[in-house]
């Protein structure tokens, strides 16, 4: 019996864009939370929500010394959850912080954010992946287009669009610096990628990306439907956005380098199953499968 | 007798800043072209000068089918004025355009741009160099931090900062598409630069420059004292920029190409001599000895 797929792709057809079949929230639009009945409809229209200010200067100042920190330890190193700049040889990623730091434990269960995300989700969650992207100054490298979900779907058997995003800036980002870009409205459209995933994929796509990267063609759909919006602002500032929005950024030459902190929230009710990819999970530090419900730091 | 070198750089010394020897308006403030006194006061203190719908919609789309005729006539070729794009192979700039199209040939002698252009120089103008940049949609590349007087004082000669480029953009420049970033204030230091110049530099350095690339923090004191500027808008908008006005800019992830023509005009006294590296000169069509002054098309 074949296996049913809510989101095909990389399944040996051509690339084509399939409508979403989740909702983007998940309960009703109710002021239950910090967020309002504004900002949960701009989410739900746009497929993110930036809100600046979101942590005080002096929670920012120690979530940006602790990511120095973090870098610095992992210098060098090979641990797993390090990923290197290819070329410079620079830390661009540091896999599950949630894990190895006290204070990113502490920011991921932050009580506002973690309602937040309940709001959106309209169930407990938990947490599949978290990660410190550090953008160096003058060489920072690209990030091209995609959709998280594409790749949760596809390598970590997420099976349908239950998750959102928390990216917190540790420096500032600004026009110039490669911000994040993110494509408002393309939530609602799946973009199932050509090719077949290889195996053991992720000791590379995590560096630069080969499978699961949209065409062209659909690019050129989406920005045409919705353009593009960067979010710039202070450090301490917040973008929300659901799994399944297009977004990317370009290389930074400037001499600001720009670094963030990424927690993906995923809903209990959304545990991973199989990867639809048929290869084997990717590890627990990409990909977690420990589905115990967060509880909101005390 | 060793020659006099005013702007002294990769002479195998370390890196430093050097104060200009020259004027950045070589004649009086005085309103006697297309420059209102404030344009020239704002090109005086930042080192460019935006303007937008320099030229109208008719003529801006001529210059850009004749710049799409190039690429395609270009395409896959090996003229010594063609530059390809590392990796992908596809052209990303075509050299000494006012000799091969008549097009831009009769842009490069319009009759407002020519006298703008002896508003700053105070003298008459030969073109030292004139080229199309394309910055393609989704994989357009980065063109790292320069001043591009250092290249034409050691590289080709010119002995005095008495020049002046225009860059006319023939597609939008948004602020995600990878724009033109200047430096303001930039051009009143000359950034010298370690190492020496190898012998047929100008074959790779085109594509990717690996000598006369100013150190980061020569980058951070000048970015630090003036910030960085995009001039962004509509196809049709003119940058003038000082020869010595440091600029770069990011690649480009966008489905939005983008490109310009860039034309440099020299001040007929102050001609190129033998180069400062001790190497050969480069080509004519990179750099002409061709000091015939410019009149405008008719």
């Amino acid at each position: 019996m074949t296996r049913s797929d809510a989101y095909p792709s990389r399944v040996g057809c051509d690339a084509r864009i399939l409508p979403r079949k989740d909702p983007v929230l998940h309960g009703s639009i109710t002021p239950t939370g910090p967020l309002s009945v504004d900002q949960l409809e701009s989410f739900d229209r746009a497929g993110f929500l930036a809100i600046e200010e979101f942590f005080d200067d002096a929670e920012t100042l120690a979530f940006r010394d602790e990511a120095t920190r973090l870098r610095e330890s992992h210098a060098g190193g090979r641990a797993p959850e390090v990923i290197i700049e290819p070329g410079s040889g620079e830390v661009r990623s540091v896999f599950a912080v949630h894990r190895s730091s006290a204070a990113f434990r502490g920011l991921a269960r932050h009580p506002r954010l973690l309602a937040a995300v309940v709001q959106i989700l309209a169930s407990a969650a938990y947490i599949h992946q978290s990660r410190i992207n550090y953008k160096p100054a003058f060489r920072g490298r690209e990030f091209y287009w995609h959709s998280d979900f594409e790749t949760w779907h596809v390598e970590d058997g997420m099976p349908r669009m239950r998750a959102v995003s928390a990216s917190i800036s540790l420096l500032e980002n600004n026009v110039h610096n490669g911000p994040l870009m993110l494509v408002p409205g393309s939530h609602r459209h799946y973009v199932s990628c050509a090719g077949r995933t290889p195996e053991r994929h992720y000791e590379q796509s995590l560096r630069q990306q080969e499978y699961g990267v949209p065409e062209p063609d659909a690019l050129e759909e989406l920005v045409g439907q919705g353009g593009l919006v960067a979010p710039v602002g202070a450090p301490g500032s917040l973008v929300l956005f659901d799994c399944n929005t297009m977004h990317g950024s370009n290389g930074n030459i400037t001499p600001w380098p720009r670094s963030n902190v990424f927690v993906v929230y995923n809903s209990v009710e959304n545990a991973l199953e199989e990867p639809f990819s048929g290869q084997p999970p990717r590890p627990e530090h990409i990909a977690s499968r420990d589905f115990t419900p967060l509880e909101a730091a005390g």
